[in-house]
């Protein structure tokens, strides 16, 4: 199946805003097999976009547009599809009353312009928008399946998984399938995951192994063809037991899952609570383990110590061991993490001291002390994160967690 | 003069790399007054390059090809270029020449497979590349402007403003210039900005006007073309202050500027410092006030009271009030902002409680109460968000943040 992804704005071709869309629908696309051929951006200009979408029509399979389904004059992306298409606008009473309705709850008056986004094109569904008021659309027109979503990434996001990857998923259906088990691995980098992995690299294409570094963690893409989805699992299988055998706790989760999610439920199991003492990472190790609904069973609380003498007044970190060992110090981490296990009424405590840059703060910026405080012990490390202020304060937020989950399993981590 | 840029990489359809050269280029010829109208990106494959270059030689005065230069197999930009324009491929001895003397430099034996960069398309120029081997090409084709330019940013930037700029700076002749400038502005949706600022979106197309609803904010954007810049800013100031005046203290940014280095410099100017008391933002208020580098001059910590307790406990904030008004209410949240003042030694505190979802607690998902405690006064708001719990905690976050920039301005916020 061959897919096409057109971006709809100005903004875009004005370089104001990167195409970030694009290039995730592509990733998710090549995840299920699909061949994406083109990518095209075109501003909001009716007659450029009819042509753009026009010519995807006659090319593709399947095209996704992006953006231009918003409440304003320069949203018409609507009103192209139907001039390309040949459709009549049409209107949805039910989607007019949805849109009131959404507005009433916010307690807001309704802005009339709104009701452009009840509109749609003959013979297409509106795709339903958790996360904001544009509807999506779909449309299938001679054969290809037009698909229209909201230029928000978060709603992108969510619309993609809700309608767009099943129905693609069920019209490629026919032939072969592609299965593939994403492993996230964290610890080693990806050239040593390279070298762990080499032989089962070389040795085939079906199944096969790929690697992605991304914030922090490498994700190793196992994946087989085959008539059927269990014909394809069972190819994965051994080489997947392989790899689990060779990485070892590396490997924190499989596919969908996150970090976080396994934080929880390997807290949960145990019935035990946690909380975090912060300084550079300020806040960011707190917001992931609350991202998840039911955080609350075992989340209770953080203290960011972003000045030295919130340490010490409410983390009660001792004088003595910012004197003898520095604000930023494996020493300082542990007593902060004590500190935070003891004021927070927590079983596991987490903390981070460091420099994020891009000053020279007594350390060079990317120092950063951990700790981990478990009911079984009580560990630290300083560490040097590579990057800008930003990625060291996600790494750093990745690494102690990471290290809490390693904490809290009872399993070494050194070097 | 209308431009085009042509992406060539398969990495870039299947999103392993985004297309940043693309948005680059956008936002330097924008400067220029140049018109895009299309970003097309293509994958390594021969016939499909050849095709979108000829469409592109076809509906542009300039284009520009980046990528598909280097030396191994899947780079043939240079081929599709010769196929496309019809012309012969030639074979540049001096090329070879400095290509040969390059590894020499280098100490090391030349790859024979690199002769290929010494080729180029009859009636071309090739470009000289300081930070790299691959020349880039300059062919005038039926009266268009064709630049291949290597995929590499550094590289591409380097030959854009060496090469290609001043080139199209000549062929425009006119020495037009575009300015935009963006008005960040929050309190109102997308819509009411649009039917707030209406007689003006259509009152002109230079300058113009356009709309860009992003996370919580809408961005309304002023552009202008004229002569030179200081023309072009003269066409933009008298609408700016229009917009301006009718959208008051919505308008917190210009340009580049954040939320949060605003807030940061508004505290620094007062010298008052900053704190957080945050239960459904879970630290995401705290993590955006640390963002930028100078952020511990002013921001000093947060309580991230999750659990009711510790609300009660660390917080300080009465039994009683938690009893009469529930762990979500206004009154919640200002016992919160004070106890956080108190405990952190702030002179401003911000807190939040709510229910991100999805479940409901006591309130609907999405309720959130927010306080805003400054030397000057104290107030509330309980506030309705959309969207999902990720959505809920960001909307969250950003709008008390803004209300702290009111807040601290001495502004009145309210319905």
């Amino acid at each position: 199946m061959i897919v096409e992804v057109l971006a709809v704005g100005t903004e875009l071709l004005l370089g104001q805003t990167l195409n970030t869309n694009a290039a995730y629908i592509g990733e998710r696309f090549a995840e299920l097999g699909l061949d994406a051929h083109y990518q095209v951006v075109v501003g909001d200009n009716h007659d450029r976009m009819v042509d753009a979408i026009r010519t995807a029509l006659s090319r593709a399979d399947a095209l996704i547009v992006t953006g231009g389904l918003g409440p304003t004059q320069d949203d018409i992306t609507r009103v192209a599809i139907c001039e390309a298409a040949g459709r009549r606008m049409l209107f949805s009473e039910e989607e007019a009353a949805r849109l009131r309705s959404f507005w009433d709850r916010l307690g807001r008056p309704f802005p009339e312009s709104n009701l452009c986004q009840a509109e749609y094109p003959e013979g297409a569904e509106q795709l339903r928008n958790p996360r904001g008021t544009a509807p999506g659309l779909f449309l299938e027109h001679d054969g290809v399946l037009l698909f229209a979503l909201p230029g928000v990434p978060a709603e992108l996001y969510r619309m993609l998984d809700d309608h767009v990857l099943p129905r693609l998923r069920t019209a490629t259906g026919t032939g072969e399938v592609l299965v593939s088990r994403v492993l996230r691995t964290w610890g080693h980098g990806e050239s040593a995951v390279a070298v762990l992995l080499d032989d089962l690299y070389h040795a085939s294409s079906n199944p096969s192994v790929a690697f992605l570094a991304s914030a922090g963690e490498v994700k190793v893409r196992l994946s087989a063809k085959a008539g059927s989805e269990s014909d394809a699992r069972a190819l994965i299988e051994p080489l997947e037991k392989e790899v689990r055998r060779r990485m070892g706790e590396s490997v924190f989760a499989t596919d969908e899952e996150t970090l976080e999610g396994i934080l929880l439920d390997e807290l949960r199991a145990r019935g035990w609570t946690i909380g975090t003492a912060e300084s550079v990472t300020s806040g960011m190790v707190a917001a992931r383990l609350s991202l998840l609904p039911g955080a609350s069973e075992v989340f209770r609380g953080s203290v960011i110590a972003y000045a030295t003498d919130v340490k010490r007044d409410i983390l009660g970190v001792p004088s003595e061991v910012i004197e003898a060992h520095g604000v930023i110090g494996p020493e300082t981490a542990v007593a902060m993490a004590e500190g935070a296990a003891e004021v927070l009424s927590v079983d596991v405590a987490v903390a981070t001291t460091g420099v994020a840059g891009p000053d020279y703060q007594g350390h060079p910026p990317g120092t950063v002390a951990v700790a981990v405080r478990t009911p079984i012990d009580t560990r630290s490390r300083l560490l040097r994160m590579p990057g800008d202020r930003e990625r060291v304060r996600a790494y750093a937020s990745t690494t102690v967690l990471q290290l809490a989950r390693l904490g809290i399993l009872g399993e070494w981590w050194g070097e």
